[in-house]
């Protein structure tokens, strides 16, 4: 006997003041990119603001959400033409689900999938591919996705480009799929795709496209309904988060593990050591490779799409963090530090690196390349410990290449605003350039209860200097578990991070979304500001809170200034005059040509009045 | 007959797990400097941790608080010795106060106050007694603060300054009033300290000190009661409010104002511009030297400490706002533009620069440089009207200094990270190194609601490039008006920005809080890790929601990770470990100079596996 889990209650229906819709690429009717679609107010005079989304059928008025049938698998005609194997699976073992009790089990996900496995000597992973000159549907997908669905170069994407600083970023006006293939092949991007996952719509993280961030999530050591964890994943994606890690820790872990899987349409990330550590009672000390090989296999053929290997925590750095202030603070770094201290001996992460390789390889699971001995504080910024694992994580970037594998290499940590740009290039130049993954990094220790804010200054400016993915914070950081508000303060607090360095960097699109809601922020169209916006609830729950009424909807103010005041209506009316004056400007020229001193500053007589 | 104001119900109290405390510089027990200690847990052995405080008087528990009688005038027996007149006070008129019917009229505060004024050939403002070589009282007291109360450089200070980046700044290992002095002198620091403001505890905004905030408060349209706004300046305070402008504009805005500054600890700031147009109706074209000057002698005689004054919107630069995407967006600046182009005529502001600074200097207002073609949104950063305005800014600075008076500059805005730097760094050409004073900057206009973060990220880099002041931004900024909630996140997220700069920079004292915190941290000490946060109240109230228990303030462990999981737990089994095994780091140098492969990265064989 299972408990049974009801086709529960997840968020659907589109978020407010928008609708999805998809578009495919040329000559490819049958991929399907989706894409957020904001109608603007008649008087804006402009189209639809059409904005990138991770939300996934649930915000699709149209679909229909089942969680038992799964997402539709729209990769499965795409993998069905590939040179794939149907396996017959590993058989779930009672240690995958924390050997629970049967009255106590999650029953499975019953959504049909079968099991894919790549063949000796056959491209299976997106880099295999790429080396070999194919362009995957995969990477013609994030190319249209990237491009935000059109089918040519947006007008002024190359000034908007030349206009920010990218740090020798190679981002293209407009991305093509062999652009797209290019990068996969130089190792410099990834598509997380496993092959046993045909419900993801794929995303693409490289430092040449748009910043994406992660979310995480797990089960807290209560719960029991797998619809709860789905609930989770749906509301992390709705706001914006690119991909998810699953922190599960607890039982069921590997059912519920199935219901997320067969209803995400990002890619799924884990730590496999949690599971590993679990299957031995808790002990790290009684950790082995079997074990681990073990869960590995059990997390690829589920479809899990990235895992983080802790595998450059060596034997030889662990004394290194002995004197730190905070010590080792990743979970995945501490169990393997202590494991290297108990058997005085090598990592047998690092010592099976090749075979781990080979099993990923064979699902197309990407490595996200842990850092176990980042940082946990300010005082440990940067320190030999950080380094050095870091220099081991390059070593094994080209390692999992050769061996056709996708990689990405985590990030720290905490660390003050002045030394986050080392670690980019440092990280850029011993990782050959694979994408970073970076956790915030937090630029103080000293606000408890804002870790979502402390990261986000970090994570803006690291994502601008060319990091590609950054996993997000939350308000309880270092104190509790996140809830929903916490979630979604911390997806949002990233969008913005994200954002901002997608701007810096130049990305040819992402100024198009603030140019339009500074239009509508001039215009007073209070709806459009709002649907623009992030989060259009609270914006407009803010703006109500002083202003409810409907008519303050079209109001040329708000509740700020009043009226009377405000900058913005004053504003018009000088533009008004401005253009009434239609040859004020010619005539301040010819006056500046005159050397007329109204209309030049007095920089001659304010230099005789200098103070210095 | 008029509206009686209760002695009303401020908030009091110190913050929980902390307590004032008042120290003296050598030789000066008459001046008394506060300080806010925060004991920490007996296993800590540590001595109680000492922070900045901004609260004043409210926060300690011997003080008793009595809005009428007003704060003690600790500043009366420093100006009793120099060479002031008291002189009769200007009549209040109607139009102070909004012309507002005698039913509704809030009465003053009724808290003595003699006016003073400067004496023409004597010294009045902290930048003449600076430039004549003279030590104030404010100076001692400032750099005492400045030290957090050390006598002496703390151990270690020179290092931490080394392990900054500070862009040439010359923030000194210890602060000496000398080095108070010199810095006013050469204007690249103020104390913004009119001499009808007693009651102030002084304080320094340079960037050579340690950054400072600002919270803006204001009247609402049906704010009646006085003691509401009082307690909008205490709670911005409480959190750590450096200054504090009053952006009020109704009725009853003089009465209202003297219940502000007989209460308030800190500098207050004030746009006149907005009461000079009150007093005309409200209509900008009305507007003249004669009612603003009439305003400036009103609110210097109130004690106000700085002025917002936009003389660098220029009649010849209103024209390079016509095409932007958001005009104006400074209600100062566009009052003015809209002035010039009524009139047709250059700003008065501008006009009667000398009159302004010979008003300032007589009470020792300082000039707050208004930036009053700030861009309004991403798309406008940069752009020739903010350029323009700045350069006047920068002439007009030195115009300032010429006449003896203390000048600070407004800043952006709305500004992409990367043109952040290039405004700090013409600031400081520009302006001679006056204090910069930034608004934010925003580095995205797409998430209304979450402007306090969007601006944290431009603000806590600007401070690290050398603002000296950060102008905190609510998440209400652009939606409505802040409640007390709003009030305390802006300057929570403000007081991050501040202090991570302040670290980056290599302020000597900055990352002594890191320190603190961290290593409570790691000792699992929850007690002392929330209340060395800058929310206690926050951190705790996220830690209990999950374990509420009293024993798990005292648990090794959180509720994110549990205790089989915790890194920080198996962080000290490994110290412990590697304690133990005593010889194991020489041991480590012996391999490697042996060239033994378990303890070395294997580079030789990752080279010959690049997949490159």
């Amino acid at each position: 006997m299972t408990v049974q889990t009801k086709p529960a209650a997840v968020t659907t229906g589109p978020i407010v003041g928008s609708h999805k819709i998809y578009t495919s690429p040329e000559g490819r009717p049958d991929i399907r990119v989706p894409f957020r679609e904001i109608p603007l107010e008649p008087t804006a005079r402009e189209d639809a603001f059409r904005a990138y989304d991770t939300s996934g059928p649930y915000t699709d008025a149209a679909a229909t959400i089942q969680l038992e049938a799964g997402l539709t698998p729209i990769r499965a005609p795409w993998l069905a033409r590939r040179a794939l194997e149907a396996v017959s699976p590993r058989e779930v073992k009672p240690e995958d689900n924390g050997n629970i009790g049967d009255d106590k089990l999650v029953a499975a996900c019953p959504a049909h999938a079968i099991v894919l496995a790549g063949l000796p000597g056959q491209p299976v992973t997106q880099y295999e591919y790429a080396r070999a000159g194919i362009i995957t549907e995969e990477m013609i997908y994030v190319a249209h996705r990237e491009n935000l669905g059109r089918t040519a170069m947006l007008p002024g994407a190359e000034e908007r480009r030349a206009d920010g600083e990218d740090f020798d970023a190679e981002m293209p006006a407009f991305v093509t799929p062999e652009f797209v293939r290019s990068e996969i092949a130089r190792g410099r991007a990834i598509i997380p795709a496993n092959i046993n996952h045909p419900e993801l719509e794929p995303v693409i993280i490289g430092r040449n496209f748009l910043v994406k961030i992660n979310a995480n999530i797990g089960n807290s050591a209560v719960t029991s309904s797998a619809a709860d964890e789905v609930e989770k994943l749906v509301w992390a994606i709705r706001w914006g988060g690119d991909t998810v890690m699953d922190l599960s820790t607890g039982r069921n872990i590997h059912n519920i593990r199935s219901w997320i899987m067969r209803n995400s349409p990002v890619p799924i990330g884990t730590v496999p050591l949690y599971q590993a550590l679990e299957k031995v009672g808790g002990n790290p000390d009684l950790l082995d490779w079997e074990v681990f090989r073990d869960t590995l296999i059990e997390q690829a053929e589920q479809g899990v799409d990235y895992f983080t290997i802790h595998a450059g925590v060596r034997l030889a750095y662990v004394p290194l963090t002995a004197k730190r202030t905070t010590g080792i603070v990743s979970r995945g770094g501490s169990i393997m530090a202590r494991w290297c201290l108990a058997h005085h001996k090598e990592s047998f992460l690092y010592e099976h690196f090749d075979d781990i390789c080979d099993i990923m390889r064979t699902y197309d699971v990407s490595f996200s390349l842990g850092d176990g001995l980042r940082p946990g504080c300010i005082a440990d910024a940067n320190d030999a410990a950080q380094f050095a694992e870091l220099e081991t994580l390059g070593e094994l970037t080209k390692r999992a290449w050769a061996k056709g594998c996708q990689v990405m290499i985590e990030g720290p940590g905490h660390v003050p605003m002045h030394k986050i740009k080392v670690n980019m290039t440092k990280q850029l130049a011993e990782c050959g350039e694979a994408p970073f993954y970076t956790l915030g990094p937090l630029t103080t220790d000293i606000a408890p209860g804002y870790d979502h804010i402390t990261s986000a200054i970090g994570a803006a400016m690291i994502g601008w200097f060319g990091t590609a993915m950054l996993c997000y914070v939350t308000p309880k950081e270092h104190l509790g578990l996140p809830n929903r508000d916490d979630v979604k303060t911390g997806v949002i607090t990233y969008k913005i991070a994200a954002h901002a360095a997608d701007l810096a960097k130049g990305h040819p699109s992402a100024k198009l979304r603030d140019d339009a809601i500074s239009r509508a922020r001039f215009e007073f169209r209070w709806m459009d500001q709002f649907n623009l916006g992030l989060d259009p609830d609270t914006a407009r729950k803010y703006h109500d809170e002083t202003l409810p009424k409907d008519a303050h909807k079209v109001a040329h103010f708000c509740s700020m200034c009043g009226p009377k005041f405000c900058s913005m209506k004053i504003s018009h009316d000088i533009r008004a005059d401005t253009e009434r004056m239609a040859g004020m400007e010619e005539k301040r020229e010819e006056f500046v040509a005159k050397g007329s001193s109204l209309y030049l500053p007095e920089t001659a007589d304010a230099k005789g009045n200098d103070a210095d």
